[in-house]
């Protein structure tokens, strides 16, 4: 290891980065840094969505009542399956790098956080978000938290993979990374080469702050636009690989198993959007304008259009977008609405960069070449679920899920 | 104050906003939140840096240990001229928009939540932030922290105050607004319409959460690259009026006694800019490459360019900047430098869209048209120093503010 160490500190040098020394130099203001604990701490702000944090499994995004596009740290959504967040000593936390490369490396956090670095705005969705699946058919998501509460937007800081790849030197044939967790199930997943060049990133600032310990401290693997599952948290090594390793959540839970057979390694993320306000549970007290608001996301790059229907899917008008619009981030969109006191369902539709576009379910039936009953019978995994989802707004002005009852 | 509220929903449905009923319908969600108290609760992330958080009077952002652009809502900085944070009710809070004014308007916070929002990134740094004010000279500051810890950056959401001023209607005259707090002082500012109807917010959320209390909850008068003292917090009443109020802290504080006499009313704050790594008290073990990095401002637009010399100011480089650069937002630089091991001094200056250039404290003090030991003798009230703030680094790789010992 010392001559991987050397070897990583000669290569910095060469490349232009900075290095020597950064772990004592770093360590003269975060050496005051007592090891971190985590628990409870809610915010005293979030009221009714508080009983969502200090959880250790499961956490989701009150989407509608976020503002902006940047989702509050302390409410980003979690799911660790049953897996506890480790408590982790940052100054002891390395990353292994090794496989087929020329120059196996080990980085400490200090190294990496002394590399020039990198922030971006990005969201990040569980790739069951949206799904009505199992467990939620007995009781459907009323809220838009728990429909759509597993997608969740951070400037994200740290470096880029690409960086590290090149300075350990790719060999020839090595095709692949595979992404291991520090946590006590080593959560690997299987990454391809050309994805770890393009826009991922190794990331410890989460909103202008460290990396949240349910996030991942100290070092998380970004996959822009790539379902949460792969952006695996607690990372402590990148082992490169000439094929994937088919890892028990790339084989066993986040696939789809369709008519025609299984769809493993689900990468760019299908566009995606919903109306957070008004959504399920709100109540509108009568005709008139209404600031119709919400989120819309897409793992292909920008959100390029949203449309909104306010009469059952009859018509569509474009939204505003609030602006910077980010690749592979959440984009907030408004438009204004006059209710007129009749019943009617409201949705969103989100058309990507590329070009894609949302589906409602009924064109995602067609799609998948599934029968209309088959979201709610089949005990498929079903991922990357991206239909349209309409709000019935009823004569009393309650909102409700109309998914499957439109 | 019901015939107001008739006419504000009126005029609301004809300006085409959304407010009919808009309360109840949001207390459908926000009935459940508690009124909110705010006490010490430290991100246990911070380490050494909680010191600063909790405190009801004035807190730091520890710049050298803040990520990308965004500051953390709890690490953003706070001076409360020993006022205290009020306990606001958010659902029994108003804004009283009235004066010159063809229509006068009570709103509540549900109704500004229910206008079309918009979401904007901006800094705000307290007028004295960086200067060697009187405690400080007898204890010159050491760390970035102390030396320029007085400017923050978020993602505001919250309402432009054109589209309110536009609903109350300002009359012929009316060329001033008076912002008013509701602390127990009644801080109140004087600002000119044109800025209020430039681009002045009133802001509700802050980095996708609501603002925090002691930054003005529920709702704070935002000025972008207005000093801090003039972003009203806790607003509660904005009065068209025809005259600046020559408040308190107008004249009293926030000002400048110049020898030819005493500037008032200093508005677009001049370009800034900090080394934040390496910065007072770090180390460098080693001489070797290092990525300096910093954060440049300007209350005057966009950050155009940031010079770095890490050579005592006999040449000048420019860093890098990380994109999107927003107006008026803190902007992060970075360049890579190879230290000889010999001492030296860094130092950044940044370069605003206009042209205006951060200046040394050498070029300050002409530009002042004063001594060059007034800085550290005077007992005026300097605002706006914006000089270069030059680090030296020793021999042993020990670094040290080096503002007026150069």
């Amino acid at each position: 290891m010392n001559s991987d160490r050397r070897q990583f500190l000669k290569r910095a040098a060469l490349a232009g980065v900075a290095l020597e020394g950064a772990r004592s130099a770093s360590a003269q203001t975060a050496g005051d840094t007592p090891d971190l604990t985590w628990g409870a701490n809610p915010n005293p702000f979030w009221g009714a969505a508080s009983e969502h944090i200090g959880g250790t499994v499961e956490r989701s995004t009150p989407l509608a009542d976020i503002y902006g596009i940047i989702t509050p740290s302390e409410l980003h959504f979690s799911i660790n399956h049953e897996n506890l967040t480790p408590n982790i000593n940052a100054h002891k936390h390395r990353l292994l790098i090794h496989g087929m490369v020329d120059r196996p490396l080990i980085f400490t956090m200090e190294e990496l956080k002394r590399l020039p670095s990198v922030s971006r705005v990005h969201y990040i969705a569980c790739g069951g978000n949206s799904y009505l699946g199992l467990d939620s058919r007995k009781n459907p998501p009323k809220t838009v938290l728990e429909s759509h509460g597993k997608t969740s937007c951070s400037e994200w800081t740290g470096v880029t993979l690409s960086t590290l790849l090149n300075a350990v030197g790719v060999q020839k044939g090595g095709n692949w990374l595979i992404a291991e967790s520090a946590d006590v199930k080593r959560h690997a997943m299987s990454i391809p080469l050309a994805k770890a060049m393009d826009d991922a990133l190794l990331v410890y600032g989460q909103n202008g702050g460290p990396i949240r310990p349910e996030q991942g401290y100290p070092l998380r693997l970004l996959l822009p636009g790539w379902e949460g599952i792969r952006n695996v948290k607690w990372l402590r090594r990148l082992q490169v690989v000439d094929q994937p390793y088919f890892s028990r959540y790339e084989v066993g839970t986040y696939t789809n198993v369709m008519p025609d057979g299984v769809r493993l390694f689900l990468f760019d993320a299908a566009p995606g959007s919903v109306i957070t306000y008004p959504s399920g549970q709100h109540h509108l007290p009568g005709p008139g304008l209404y600031n119709i608001t919400g989120l819309a996301w897409s793992g292909g790059g920008a959100v390029h259009k949203v449309e909104i229907s306010v009469d059952s899917g009859r018509t569509w008008k474009n939204a505003q977008l609030q602006e910077p619009i980010f690749r592979k981030a959440h984009t907030r969109f408004q438009m204004a609405w006059k209710w007129n006191g009749q019943e009617t369902v409201i949705q969103s539709r989100c058309t990507d960069e590329k070009g894609d576009i949302q589906p409602t379910v009924a064109e995602l039936t067609k799609i998948w070449n599934v029968t209309p009953d088959y979201w709610q019978t089949t005990t498929n995994n079903i991922h990357d679920f991206n239909a349209v989802q309409p709000w019935r707004v009823d004569r009393e002005g309650n909102i409700h899920n109309a998914m499957f009852q439109a």
